[in-house]
């Protein structure tokens, strides 16, 4: 009980940090003339879309929380409607929290971009701050909301399968959230930059194009309010599945110590975040990042060895966590850091032509796996054997392990998120200050603190999808574990059960059509983005040139982003529940077993490859923009900014979803096995 | 032992016919002028490309049996060498037969393309029979060496353990072959076309490009020889793993009967295979297939009634096989057929640029995994499912099954190879029709054929993907049934062990590492190439505007790609067989297990998405070339062009060098089986 009433106190302290943060940038000034006004119709459209996505997800989580209520944790029509009750609320908590974290996360994202642009004028720290206050308050809101919510569940009912139930809820809003905002996002980046940047050759943020403004909304839908929601989403997840491996172990009390003391971390590394006058903002990210895994590495030493029920070994599963994670995050920056040797190539490969731009930069990409995916393999077998030697006592140890690993991995999620949401927040300042025209000296400085956002978001994203992956082996183990109280057996997956290869093999599809559809749905979108755009080009008169006065309709390109997104997110995501029932159905729960694990090793695969090719891409445009290769306007950055376009839905769509679609797939595996343990058509 | 002699008969009538092909092919007349010379060229180049290659690959091949005769069946420190030196023989026989088996398709790909190209003269019809039956030559050839020599091996020993060596042999150099092969022939064919149709806009066998010699040379080393040498691995391989699962079982005879069926049943194909004058060339090519399908189930099922020890049961699982490898290659054909919705869409997104053309093709990719690896999951399954009821009796039947399986999807091999062979000999054709000036209507009628021969490629290539599935699924099996036969105890690979689910993980990322290797090789072999063809334009006076009787060098274009290809194919190779060794002694048996599977899984799922987004892009290239969307020279054929310069090394070097890349894993595997289980770092 101490651990989960200390969560609590934490969390409130956690959330009173984020209100302070959310008033001290509140605060800040604005500065005068037409940067308030564009920023205000930023601010504007992000919030038409996200209420209009609300809307339909709101019907959709209504829906399933009905099913919830039929089936979990067992069938209304065995008896026992009480429970299934609780798990339907909580269903319905899990989507409705998430869906706040993303309505906060744009709320102040959108209050911050205006500020931190202003403090330019002062300098870069001012600046600076502003856009990592910002970020921090999406960071702490996010993360003690579900802490909070994971150990009032707890201290309440003392079940786990609720929380089971609060982590779907959370994670099938995320699902479409995440999807709904990527493919909002990229489609308004490529149409802006396609007809910007390559047809006219006008830079980046100029007001002249109609799909500025749905750009720079789709930064903050995109990677503020999708990214809020997944993170949300992996670190619940990560709770649900240490807490329905821990009960029987009679370890809930780690899992909530873990947890706060990695919260109380975040908390003090962001309030100590700082940087000099004329400092580097990406070491001052990175810097935080490591304070952070520093204080949690001590604080839950000091707990452990003071706690004589605290097993050491748990504490070296999460610490073992930690550290990958953060080996992860320093592979991602190296495949896609632009001092380092491939973004080189890459850029060298733009003077043959796009062909090479693209075979090159998607060759790194399937390099880039390696490390990674063999660091989340070597994170749960060492997890696990860590604590195998307690397994003499009761219970599934080892698998325990292996989810106190993702809770070690996420236990800095706070300061990630804090990190990953200042990208965004900063990329808009640049974008403000550019259409406000607040000068030279202030671009300079938000250019710098925007190059520091994208290196933070290569470790982050790495950070993220190791997370996500070692949260899914724990949450097969969460599978396993529902299954055996079920059914009293403990199931084992065999590969050369016939049924567990099939499984594996359509499980390992699934993110292959998934981020194939919101793909094509990027492409389609931004196709009808550009024809609007050349619309309004031909028909709007003196757009093109600039003429004073003549203003572009923003609004026609965010309603076509906000349209078109939410059209398209619905069958992907359907489609991999709808899927994931009729393996269940079909093939019962040891096709389901192989199921997840095919869907786990190709999803992270893909999500690994695609976020790091297309920050590649990214990162060799910009390399060849400061001057490489021939420079801004060579035939090698027309190449370039080919293999960045290809690299826009890889990076923002696709990639980070599949995280998202793991998880959900697995949770919808967990809560609706009980269902196919009973009735399969072969097994 | 009766179908096993049928087999030797039946191997004896295919050499026959290929031998009867093969003078009648160089009995045809060859056209006057410099078509003649070009060809010699040609000829020429590839063979010593094929030399230079082969002098590398001995070497290798002697250390590996080496190693081999060390180790295998059981280590000689154990005693007994004498299995050991038939062992290490098989594994050089294997090698020599592959290696022949890419002589002889070279020597007859380089005589039919001249004979196919002069044929065109009289019609369609014998230019098509030209092309056929060169191709014919070689399908018989492979299919019959290397049934034969199972044959053999299994009426002079009666050991199974040595057709694996055996096959062990030529899947090893086919390993090599085919990336050599496959780096070769996209070096020259994109430079070619970069230099040629890009920049300077002349046509694609315009024998002023310095390149156009070395990329007719690459369609026959890199389609023809590598190509051979891939299905006489997974012929090989499907017949060993079927025969090591067969023996404990006494079914020997059942998997001799079968494939000397097959066999037949192509070699009726072949010689009735007609087109009429003014017939298409595609439904000739597809007719066959079938018409083969059909006569090899019915003379299985006639055997399998009057044979009272074969059950229907296993006639089934072959009948199956046979059945979803036709359902996978016209699902190729669905995803990059020019007259289907996919290839119309990508050639439709080319309007709006090359960032489109990339996604869109490359998610339409993505898309088309999914039904093929679903029909292999389905075809395990069936088969498997199929003969559990026969496991009362002994042994491992229902893995039985899926090795079943794997023989009745290649059993047709031989008319498959005979229509894939087909392809490069017509496109040869085609490029010397171009450069030896025979006329308009001669390039009409090569035109037709080489079309033909691209539809007919998506199909082969499909099945060869579906066939390399099955045969590691069922080496899979063998694995199982030597590490029993080591052990005394049949082992399951259980996903919740993390022993398994690490090697899953490493396993998934060997076909990513592999691939990029090649992609990369391709990437800085071409760009070299380029540069070369540069020079000569800029240097070599009168080329570029074709004044008459200067000729570039086509010599050091050969060059560049021969020494390109041999210097990139070794570390790609050594790497996929030096981390599996390093995973066996790592993790154990069990390691390996997960290992094999995870290797299997993303290398179907890379396999497929390259091949079938590479087919994609060159027909949605084709497509538009035919007229639609603006036509030649529009910016959307721009877009298309690099499209498929980007598809060329996904389908032609890196999609189908991943099938050789999963079985000489899963063989490496089997081979050191009785080593890892025996030291081993982790179990």
């Amino acid at each position: 009980m101490l651990w989960a009433l200390i969560s609590l106190v934490v969390s409130a302290l956690a959330i009173g940090v984020a209100a302070y943060f959310y008033k001290w940038v509140q605060a800040l000034p604005v500065a005068e003339g037409n940067i308030n006004q564009i920023g205000e119709l930023i601010r504007k459209g992000a919030f038409t879309f996200l209420k209009r996505e609300y809307r339909i997800l709101s019907v959709f989580a209504g829906i399933v929380s009905v099913l919830v209520l039929l089936v979990f944790p067992s069938p209304v029509w065995q008896g026992g409607i009480g429970e299934n009750i609780l798990a339907a609320l909580s269903y319905i908590a899990g989507a409705a929290l998430s869906a706040l974290a993303g309505y906060i996360g744009i709320s102040i994202a959108t209050l911050a971009n205006v500020r931190s642009a202003t403090a330019a004028k002062k300098g870069l720290a001012p600046s600076y701050m502003a856009g990592f206050r910002g970020g921090a308050v999406m960071g702490m809101a996010v993360v003690s909301t579900a802490l909070a919510a994971a150990a009032l569940l707890h201290l309440l009912t003392g079940n786990a399968d609720l929380v089971m139930a609060f982590s779907f809820g959370a994670s099938s809003l995320a699902l479409f959230a995440k999807a709904g905002g990527g493919i909002f996002t990229k489609t308004a980046d490529i149409a802006a930059d396609l007809t910007g940047k390559v047809e006219l050759g006008i830079p980046e943020d100029d007001p002249r194009n109609p799909a500025v403004i749905a750009d720079n909304v789709g930064d903050n839908v995109g990677d503020v309010a999708g990214m809020g929601a997944d993170l949300f989403d992996s670190q619940i997840a990560s709770l649900a599945a240490a807490m329905v491996i821990a009960v029987p172990l009679g370890q809930i009390e780690i899992v909530f110590c873990f947890s706060a003391l990695g919260l109380l971390a975040s908390v003090i590394g962001v309030l100590t975040a700082r940087v000099g006058p004329s400092g580097d903002p990406g070491k001052a990210l990175n810097g935080g990042t490591l304070l952070t895994c520093g204080i949690f590495a001590l604080l839950t030493l000091i707990a452990t060895l003071l706690t004589p029920e605290f097993n050491i070994r748990i504490w070296g599963a999460a610490f073992l966590g930690m550290l990958v994670g953060v080996i992860i995050g320093f592979t991602s920056e190296f495949f896609t850091g632009d001092d380092k040797k491939p973004v080189e190539k890459v850029a060298e490969a733009c003077k043959s032509g796009p062909a090479f731009t693209i075979l090159s930069g998607f060759s790194y990409g399937l390099v880039s796996v390696m490390p990674s995916i063999i660091g989340i393999g070597v994170a749960a077998l060492g997890a696990y054997k860590l604590l195998e030697p307690l397994q003499a006592q009761s219970g599934n140890y080892p698998m325990f392990g292996i989810s106190i690993a993702a809770i070690g991995m996420l236990s800095i999620v706070g300061m990630i998120i804090s990190n990953d949401a200042y990208g965004p927040i900063v990329d808009n300042a640049r974008g403000l200050a550019e259409m406000g025209n607040l000068g030279d000296d202030v671009l300079e400085i938000t250019d710098k603190l925007d190059a520091a956002g994208n290196t933070a978001k290569a470790i982050t994203k790495g950070f993220a999808i190791g997370a996500a992956g070692l949260t899914v082996i724990a949450l097969l183990g969460a599978f396993q574990e529902i299954v055996r109280s079920v059914s009293g057996e403990i199931i084992s997956f065999n590969l050369m059960d016939p049924l567990v290869f099939f499984g594996t093999l359509v499980g390992a599809a699934i993110p292959a059509l998934f981020s194939a559809m919101l793909m094509l749905g990027v492409n389609r979108n931004s196709q009808v983005m550009v024809e609007e755009i050349h619309r309004q080009f031909d028909t709007v008169e003196g757009l093109k040139e600039g003429k004073p006065g003549v203003l572009p309709d923003y609004d026609k390109c965010i309603d076509i982003a906000t349209v078109g997104a939410i059209k398209e997110l619905i069958p992907a995501g359907l489609a991999a529940i709808v899927i994931t029932l009729i393996v269940g159905f079909v093939g019962g729960v040891q096709a389901m077993g192989g199921y997840l694990a095919g869907n786990i090793v190709t999803g992270l695969f893909l999500a690994l490859l695609m976020s790091n090719a297309g920050g590649l891409w990214d990162n060799a445009k910009k390399y060849i923009e400061a001057g490489n290769f021939g420079g801004k306007g060579s035939d090698a950055h027309k190449a370039a900014v080919i293999g960045d376009t290809v690299g826009d839905p890889f990076k923002d769509t696709a990639g980070p979803s599949i995280n998202t679609q793991i998880t959900v797939v697995s949770l919808v595996a967990s809560i609706t096995a009980v269902l196919f343990a009973a009735f399969s058509l072969f097994s």
